[in-house]
């Protein structure tokens, strides 16, 4: 597959028998309390159940699988400081390949340590983010690492899009999915597994209110640049790369509609998760469940599906989530 | 099968298929920190992920399945307010059956609630678990129902005795598990199925310190009652029934060796839970956890098992829980 065409659905299939065995093949569940409040059949896809606690691994394992033995032999890098540099430290380890993961000295030392208790090494380096991204395509340039990207790749966007061939294998019924928008490659993924087999599958994109470069790039046509800003949905933000290759074009395919959620309303969600699911997950992974709340989406009688993409969250930061909904 | 006799291997073969489909086959996912903390692999079985959120449903399903048409005709009935109660309001409903569930009038509404919204009727009445029990009891000898034990029954023992068939799938090195211990339904079934595949396998019994019923009878050699103490994890409280048919016998037989757990180590426990796994779960579920904490059991090298039995507790009692470890 060359690294400039569109995902195909055989792309996926692909993906999902490159990453058999290594991704788990996460349950979906049905949610008792979603169901009655929206009388509907709403159903939860447990991303928080891969061995790193998010979806990021299959595009990951999926990337660094189809390497050859040399690449593999000179290793892998990225700049990140989340699930996404957790996936690749996870995958390499798993797939014997070597990972720098690239971090700036602003990260604190327990994201640093985490990266390295999945068995990577953490190089610390300057002191944003764009920093660690130079010394990434360093390592690429100068030592012949390749660089996995966290969602502008055909390949990493094929590895989500296996979340969107199970789901459509356990609920062939599946009339609505909600996913969380961010750089594309979940939402593109997953879209075009369950439009392909199911072009009447209705395909809808979640962000925060600030700082949504997916629908403010969709907005005017082209890829643009926006501020970043604080979100309970932090996994969320960012851009999606001004030559963008491969998402921004796929999303505008496959998505019918988007929404954006308030704070309030994903702090809602996320003590909803709590409360009634007993699952602490991360504001991203919630979005889903606020855009329901917030925009009172009419699905009774369907079969909605919810992207529960992560569990990257502190206890912290949920207790202050937490106190927000009580305050 | 006679209701008499021990609980098989085969038993548990034929609930599983009496079973499937119906009960979810839930996930054995591998815990990171408690696999570092412990330099052993040490894996989690998700029985919260059942449809009611406990592994109850198991034994309730392979017991209301093996009623005849006129039974299911007559309909089920049980005295439980916890998660046997939500099992069997489920699983008749699931199966076409009536279920009346008897509680007492100290039980609160959003429990009574619960029951009703799994579509079993909730029939209130007198002021004690006992006064529901007779009332259990009238329906079955007046009205015909089938009463459908919580845990001293071989369909009941069976049925969760399928969890332990897929731990040896899912983990077929299986050296350890550690089962919260109460009636023994769970305990008996998961020993006897993985020792029936691999007798090298250690089966332990975790209890509280206090009203540990099974493990004050196994003492003294004959079911004993024991006084009822608040615990965190209060599932497991009850006693073994001084006419003990099944469990006793089956539980003396498979369990290698037992540890009783303090409050606190069972809310420290809820807390790793809820920060390291994600995940809010009921005491009686943490107790694995518990024991290799409070007891420095040395597992190294070792790959173990934790049922994860249940999330059947509120967020303020999760809370009350977390302020004991941090007070």
């Amino acid at each position: 597959m060359s690294r400039s065409e569109p995902v195909s659905l055989h792309d996926i299939y692909l993906a999902r028998a490159r990453i058999a065995g290594q991704a788990a093949r996460t349950p979906l569940i049905r949610s008792q309390s979603l169901s009655a409040r929206f009388e509907a059949e709403v159903y939860l896809k447990l991303e928080t159940l891969q061995p790193t606690g998010a979806f990021k691994l299959r595009g990951a394992l999926n990337c660094i699988a189809s390497l050859d033995q040399a690449q593999l032999g000179r290793g892998v890098t990225t700049a990140s400081t989340g699930n996404h540099g957790r996936a690749v430290a996870w995958a390499a380890a798993r797939l014997g390949a070597r990972a720098i993961i690239c971090v700036s000295e602003l990260v604190p030392p327990n994201k640093v340590a985490a990266i390295e208790a999945l068995g990577a090494e953490a190089r610390v380096i300057g002191r944003s983010q764009d920093d660690a991204f130079v010394e990434a395509r360093r390592l690429v340039d100068e030592e012949g690492m390749a660089l996995i990207e966290p969602f502008d790749d055909p390949l990493i966007t094929a590895g989500q899009g296996t979340i969107g061939l199970e789901l459509m294998e356990d609920l062939p019924e599946l009339d609505q999915v909600l996913i969380g928008l961010s750089g594309g490659g979940l939402l593109g993924g997953i879209g075009r597994a369950v439009r392909g087999i199911n072009p009447g599958v209705q395909v809808n994109g979640i962000s925060m209110m600030a700082g949504a470069a997916m629908i403010e790039s969709l907005a005017v046509g082209h890829p643009v640049a926006v501020e970043e800003q604080e979100s309970l949905a932090d996994s969320l933000g960012g851009g999606i790369g001004l030559d963008n290759r491969v998402t921004f074009a796929l999303v505008r395919e496959v998505m019918d509609r988007h929404f954006q959620v308030s704070e309030s309303a994903i702090a809602r969600a996320m003590v909803h998760f709590f409360e009634q699911e007993k699952m602490l997950v991360e504001g991203a992974a919630a979005v889903g469940v606020a855009a329901l709340d917030e925009h009172q989406l009419d699905i009774r009688g369907q079969r909605v599906a919810l992207i529960v993409s992560g569990n990257g969250i502190d206890a912290e930061t949920f207790m202050r989530a937490r106190a927000m909904v009580a305050g």
